[in-house]
């Protein structure tokens, strides 16, 4: 996966590296700076990361000296959503999520948040956060209140994004809906439909969790958060569980889509068995009524009779005509 | 959606505005003047918004000093049911129903809850609260309890109001249960099951959260709550658990009609195909009988016997009774 | 629905009214006499209502000065099983269930329980507690023990009516299987395990909130309860989990047995359809014999063989019954 | 049910009643004798009961002074496994489960335990203890540690008596297994699965709860029960837990083998319907020729061929053997 | 089961046993000297042992000091996974997974933690922590935290070796959708699904309690864990939440791939039957014209006309075209 690097940052891997006061930008800066502009009361080093290697990231490791363990997680995708704190810094780790080609595309992001800094690494295929910075350069207002602010935004990008997702497949499975109901199920739409309950088993997978970690953001139970934001972390919790509530609303519906198309194809069966038996009963009539007037015996009256043919003809067409309108008024036809 | 604006509110978006002393309505005023009114003790402003324009929804925060966040998720539906203190001052979110062409409306309706006023925001689909107020003004010695008994009386009422949707699905599925069991389910039967499926989780997602909302309220960790109207909202809480108790029941009684109608379905299917067999079986005889005189044989000794003909009929005919006889005996016919 | 009302209440709605004291019976009063009486230490007044009439239950309320909203409640069936607490009184709702043709009929009783009274409010179709009474006043001992242990008797009887109806369903439900396992499931029994199980969903709802009432009455969370009387209350809880459970064993038994009916009506549909293919084999080769002797080709010697017609009819034969018994072996047939 | 009753116990419902000093048996007693030989330090009393009359619990009440409400409970059946304490005593009760003729049979045991006395009250099948005393008699050491040690041995007795029943099932299971997928599945196998299913369930019931029991042995907040006794409830409590987990498993593994045997019944119906259709267009073809060649017309050339008889049966077959070859490629065949 | 015997150790049952001390292995020792190893600072004794006999166990217990309730354990399989602790060491039981021949191989591992000692004790298919010494001596640094490290680093290998059965049995899963969707599925693909199931239930029971042990571990409030190391087993943990999360994953997966299989079973019966009603359809027509012709009555006109075989031969064909059209347009062919 390419990714089109944005800002002043030309070194390979890091998409952004900046420093914030009051609300504003005022420097583009090496990794190796950092260090020193955070420590300065009121600035904010906000660095952006895309899939680093091990050495990009010990760099960053070594200004602001994050723990190893951390680090270790942060190399590698493939953790679930969790908050760690480890001494006065967070480490969050969080799961993107993205429609490609009609299935979803995951993609993780690694936080290390801390006084004076924000760090965000990406893994896979993921939204990048150039969006959330020049949103957020262009109110500095919200931009002033520092880091919890900008791990606000970051949050609320990552769970608007579940949003689209949800949409496309709810879209899809209406179609499908409609499909069963009119009678043209295909067998790609059951594939499809399989393909939907597999993919929002992995986005509640990705989504739960993050539940946890909004919930302990928003109860102050972890360190750097300021009082004054925490009411804007509820807000992501609350859309984070709407998010929640939505995928599992959707898969009880493509649960229920699942037993539908099953009774609708039952119900199919059926009807074309009806229509054979009703058939079959149809034809057998003059099958029958032409068969004794095939046999050989010396002795056969009607045979001999100027209309005896026509009468033959007439009573097969009559029985076959009155069976047909009996089978439709049993609904057979 | 268009809102009819009742009382002396004449501003678009503005459904009614009035002040209420000693359980009596004593003034309809203008937002710019419900500030000053509320101030005074022993007053309540009440008042009901429809859709309100971001314009005057800053306009109603001035007066009453509402928290930026609350007027932001008020501004707009689609949020989940809630309750959330901000300072002194409660914001509650609702979520309403009713039953329009065989489909579930939601609304939503957003309470500000303070000391001397009461704010409902409508969206979309649910009743007016014109309802509501009229009833209070009607018995003052309710409503002289001030902004609690407003708040238990908006919220007994939206829960309320789930009941007619609850009893018009379950009058329906009756129907649907009786076309199952004699027989008579169509496509548009399962469809219409499908539906109501889908519409009931709707419901359990509105519903349900306002437990949660009650329960709070009920057990006065909240704020502006009087101890002596706990028991009120507790009779709430106890409506809501009613409530999501019925949908839970419907939800099941649902599955089980699928289910059921699955059974009955394959249950048809067999009838159906041991009717087939029988037929098939009843008309195979004289076909062949028919065949084996209809061949050519020189030496065929029946073929001139002067009665064959009729005997051959006879035992055709013979065979085929005892045959439909045997089968209804079976009950395969 | 009609009540016999029992013991010297002549009032209609009043089933019975007495006081007593030391476990024997020492008066039947009337309802305004009962405030007076129940002021005297050891002395308990135990009224039984049936359906009141507004009315009456005001003029019970004045003698016991019992809380508005319980009286509200008192007044309307269709409460969910609950315990409340109003200053020193116990408002206790329960559900009772009868088994009345075929269907559950469920009634409701509401008790009002202090210090010196028992008032018990019943709606709907529930047993009298007149066997209650009668059993109490036999045993002097027990009564003595006063208003708790009333209290007691009456939720143990309660509990108690739920037996029979399990019972009865099981039996239903152990006819049904039978009938499932040995082929003969109709459509009726289809219908009858589906009303099975939404009755049960409903005698769920209303056994199982009945739990948590008894629980908070055996952890002496409430006021008037005597510590000696605890194990007898706990004794009701270790009951009604007993019947829950059994409800719960029910729900899933019947959930197997649909299950089971729709296995066994899916391997009936198999057999129907094998025996229907090896019929159709079988006469498949006599019909094709004839047909082909029934040409009218010039050329056909084995039409002028003396015993052509012999040879063919034996061989149709013996064709038939090989396969016959080919199909046999294959336990087609 | 027969009771073989064991030991010098000769009274009708005891099973035994020894007294116990120093891990020997020191004297086999009457009930009158058992209260005495109780309160001397270092002796216990061990009695086995099998379904007494309510006369003989009565007697031993006396001796132990035990709680009223524990003997009722005692004198019946059908109670839940649960764990009372009364006073200084314990009341347990715990459920048995064995095997006989492919059903699971339910026992109860009661157990009262005190300071120097372990009376065990069992009803309905169950395995005696007899097996249990022996083996503590044999090794004086275990038995030394008392009253606790007992009751640990008994719920260990009664724990590992659960595990044959399971792994009965288990093999009957995998032996249905077999039968679904080699395609032999019977409808008494449907049956057993069902019976299985229930069976399982009132399994879960009797030992479920036996955890709750295990669980406050262990954690102490009772009683009698001697600190350094508690790792071995810890082990009672592991293996209940095991038992669960086991039957948890099987119940799921049944449900799996229905769903399972749904599956392979319907692959079956798709197999012998695409046969019959198969069979159905081979046999179509000679059928349709040798009706055209049994026709009438005056003018119909290759009646008069003299290899045209010939020919047609050639083309007959050679067009089914060619239908043939090709369903199999098609695997319909 | 076999087991290659790695290290100095000679004996039956022991893998290896050796002393480490600052990170390096000083010595390879025998189990007799291990007691006095152990005691001095700063030294760890690490023994491996492999279904060890009863009177090896008893001679490492002398040793250590150990619990004889554990090394009852020990020296069995067929443990739960859990934690205890006893005075101050550790007792842990967890279950190992491989996949062998298509199924999942379950091993138990018990391990024995205290201060200055790590005894691993397994039994059945598990990987040898071989790999696991070896990874350690080659990282002194790592090695020389001590026993908590070598604790860390066995439960990380175990969980760690979850990953590829989970891999393997998706990958398989994966086939066999791919089989149902282009249907071609086998009646050994859903045995093999079925197996699947059934080995992810055990496979969730062996890793499932393994949680819990870590969660503990890792909350510290089990003793002789070092606080700097906790991070470490927060690790582990996680590990351990994510493969739970799988192995749920995956099994909702299974019961999908069920579901869709009985789906599209069902919907190729409807296809079958479909294309069956068609060609009966199709046939019909000549069938019953040939049997009209093939009447022998004496006055039919049709049969004497010059062209009437090939006006009949060419109506048969023309009516059995025109419906192969209409129903290819139908789709039922």
């Amino acid at each position: 996966m390419q990714e089109h690097v944005a800002g002043a940052a030309t070194e390979p891997g890091v998409v952004a590296c900046s420093v914030y006061a009051d609300g504003k930008r005022i420097a583009d800066i090496t990794i190796e700076e950092a260090g020193a502009w955070r420590d300065r009361p009121g600035h904010v080093a906000w660095i952006g990361l895309f899939e680093p290697s091990p050495d990009l990231l010990n760099r960053v490791q070594k200004q602001f000296n994050l723990h190893p363990l951390a680090i270790e997680d942060a190399g590698q995708a493939h953790q679930r959503p969790k908050l760690e704190q480890y001494g006065e810094a967070l480490f969050i780790v969080a799961r993107t999520a993205q429609m490609l080609n009609g299935r979803i595309a995951f993609g993780e992001t690694h936080l290390f948040v801390g006084k004076g800094y924000v760090i965000s690494v990406r893994h896979g295929a993921s939204a990048s956060y150039t969006t959330v910075r020049r949103h957020l350069e262009s109110c500095p207002v919200a931009l002033s209140h520092g880091e919890d602010y900008i791990l606000y935004a970051i949050l609320d990008f990552i769970v608007d994004n579940y949003s689209p997702v949800l949409e496309e497949i709810n879209r899809e499975v209406e179609g499908i809906e409609d499909s069963i109901f009119d009678n043209s199920l295909q067998l790609g739409a059951v594939d499809r439909l399989y393909m939907l309950r597999r993919e929002l088993v992995r986005l509640r997978n990705a989504a739960g969790p993050l539940l946890d970690v909004c919930q302990r953001l928003e109860h102050a139970d972890v360190l750097p958060i300021d009082p004054p934001m925490l009411p804007r972390f509820r807000d992501v919790t609350d859309h984070v569980r709407r998010i929640k509530e939505e995928i599992d609303t959707l898969r009880e519906v493509l649960a229920f889509a699942f037993e539908a198309s099953i009774m609708v194809t039952q119900m199919t069966q059926n009807e074309i068995t009806k229509r054979l038996t009703a058939w079959a009963a149809i034809l057998a009539v003059p099958t029958i009524v032409a068969g004794i007037y095939g046999m050989n015996f010396k002795n056969m009256p009607e045979l001999d009779w100027e209309l005896g043919y026509f009468v033959a003809l007439a009573g097969m067409l009559a029985v076959s005509v009155g069976l047909y309108f009996w089978f439709r008024r049993l609904r057979w036809l």
